[in-house]
């Protein structure tokens, strides 16, 4: 049976064809008044994106790349940091400073939950030498489907002197982050999320502050040297050969987050987690995280008692060619991930709790055929 | 809110993916090597699909360009013409013929309903004196959607000399038909049904009794020419220039129609019929055709009485983003139409008919959320 692919993970995530269209343009000289004139709208597209005033740095790299870059600008090996995790990023983000000789502390909640700034607040009170260079922070855990409250969290810095790193990969331009007004230091994010293009783009925002640090700092590099980026980024350019077709179509994303509306596009990501998560709840399986906490980019939902998460994504690819996304880590097989993160709209949720409902069914999980629709058309109807 | 798109309309349909990309390639010469190689594979896969040892023409055209090149070239001025219409397009079958000064009886039947084979036989049975010269048939009348049992309809002709046209503008490719195995003379189709292309190209394949009756046929004709096309097919070419990239696609939607297999298409075109009719029949919807005539390429179903099909249309499509067809003539705003040929899968079904629950409580037609996704998901899972 011919079948459409719904690519309902959180990231790579669909591109959308005016975006496709765009990509496929010839290639143009990365020297050039052409291309100056398009990273010079981009760049300024993407700090709306961020809410910030500060230059927003774009490295050809995947999301970790441009982590990694954030870490080894503003810190020098021995730097303490604490690393505030909910599961496996904010483990990552950890981890590549630790590779980089950074000493981590590790503030660590149950996956499944958020950080509690309270927590935040009582561990950098008793920080009185201010040992604590680095705070380090996920806007949304992708591995478990929960969104941090980052103004709250960055406040219980209070005024202690870290430095605070914002991970917002695959939950800016979904979920409101103001950098900005809420005093983030670093924020970084990725191409392949909220932003809709393929991957291979990462970007990091600094502060005042942040360059401040950066001038101080020892960790080495060469490729991800904010100093160099910026100084290109003056001209409108890039120091090492940018991906030109990615650029041509984040040029074409930008447009179209912008056509849409910002504060638009997050409520469109509330409502299809709300829609999705009544679907899910009326087939009675149980969601990772609590309602107060729930992404509005990825939804993590157990698998049923006894069965593999993979045997579920199996069967929803391979019937009805929906990708879902399995658990990481701890959570291998125990979850299943439904991303809803960038150019998705309220039937691609229909089309994913249709076939779930079947999938359910075939898998020996006995469900009432049409339950998890009604349940999300209500939802969607009271929108 | 952020639409997609669902083109749910008997023609132009959705292209695949894969057949956009291959449309997308420079221009070449068509009196060179390489486009007489790609001619030769479509014209030899066309014959697959029109199931015939003859030629298929391609002539660049809409498929009512297709209908007046069979008349014309196997009619003369004054012939009489048996012209058998169930609906729209067997009425604009005739009305081309008369345009050209054939004499046109008409035997209607009833629309929605499918063309009585007995019917014919007995109106031919009267012709002692074989003054009828053809005899046109629809295959899919788009408009009612229902399908006429060709088989039937050319055996009833028994052995009355007069030539048996076939308009499967929309059928040819979703729905079963044998040229050779059931003696139809010529058959027409086009490309952006269940071909899968744009718009744009229009095909007639002759038997060699049309053959030798475009011999004496005295109808106007230049562009329409059938030697001419043939003459020029010898040498895999076109007398005249031919819409490349329209090609293009096609050569690619004849390797997808190769490798899901034509008679798998066929079963889920009525597997699609089944899922559809039994949702809309779950929303206590009334459905024009009576499902032994119903078609697997379009679905008409009775707008709600009192309420004008084109609300329906409209709200679907500005709330949803889906496109439904519209009634035409004496159907106007009596119907909507839901097409599902060529590039459509079970998930657009679902969507559409999702979709539909919500429209018709929108507009004041109360219905049960899920009822219709919970019946056609019983038809998916029967299969």
């Amino acid at each position: 049976m011919l079948k459409k692919q719904y690519l309902m993970v959180p990231g790579p995530t669909a591109v959308p064809e005016r975006v496709l269209q765009a990509m496929h343009r010839p290639m143009i000289n990365h020297r050039g008044p052409q291309y100056e004139g398009m990273f010079r709208s981009i760049s300024e597209g993407l700090k709306k994106v961020f809410k910030t005033e500060n230059d927003v740095l774009t490295f050809p790299a995947a999301g970790t790349g441009a982590m990694e870059a954030a870490l080894v600008n503003v810190l020098s090996p021995g730097d303490k940091v604490l690393a505030v995790s909910i599961g496996a990023f904010g483990d990552r983000f950890a981890e590549i400073a630790a590779r980089h000789g950074a000493v981590i502390e590790k503030l660590d909640f149950e996956w499944g939950t958020a950080a509690d700034p309270a927590r935040l607040a009582e561990r950098l009170t008793q920080d009185k030498a201010h040992e604590i260079k680095a705070i380090l922070l996920t806007h949304n855990e992708t591995s478990t489907g929960v969104t941090n409250d980052i103004q709250a969290l960055a406040k219980a810095r209070g005024n202690h002197p870290a430095l605070v790193l914002v991970d917002a990969i695959s939950g800016l331009g979904a979920i409101n982050l103001e950098m900005d007004a809420w005093g983030l230091d670093i924020v970084v994010t990725g191409a392949q999320k909220a932003l809709m293009i393929p991957p291979g783009l990462g970007f990091v925002a600094m502060n005042e502050r942040a360059w401040g640090a950066q001038a101080e700092a020892k960790m080495p590099k060469f490729y991800w040297d904010a100093q160099n980026i910026k100084k290109s980024l003056a001209k409108w350019q890039n120091p090492y050969t940018p991906p030109v077709s990615l650029l041509y179509g984040l040029e074409e994303s930008l447009k179209l987050m912008e056509e849409e509306g910002l504060e638009n596009i997050f409520q469109r990501h509330q409502k299809l987690r709300d829609i999705l998560r009544a679907g899910l709840k009326a087939l009675k399986l149980s969601l990772l995280a609590d309602d107060a906490v729930a992404s509005a980019a990825v939804t993590a939902v157990l698998a049923p008692e006894g069965m593999e998460g993979k045997k579920i994504q199996k069967q929803m690819k391979d019937r009805f060619g929906i990708t879902l996304a399995g658990g990481q880590k701890k959570l291998e097989n125990k979850i299943v991930r439904i991303g809803h993160v960038g150019y998705v709209a309220e039937t691609d949720i229909l089309v994913t709790l249709a076939c779930l409902e079947m999938t359910l069914q075939t898998l020996g999980i006995p469900v009432e055929y049409g339950a998890a629709v009604k349940a999300a058309e209500r939802v969607i109807m009271e929108g």
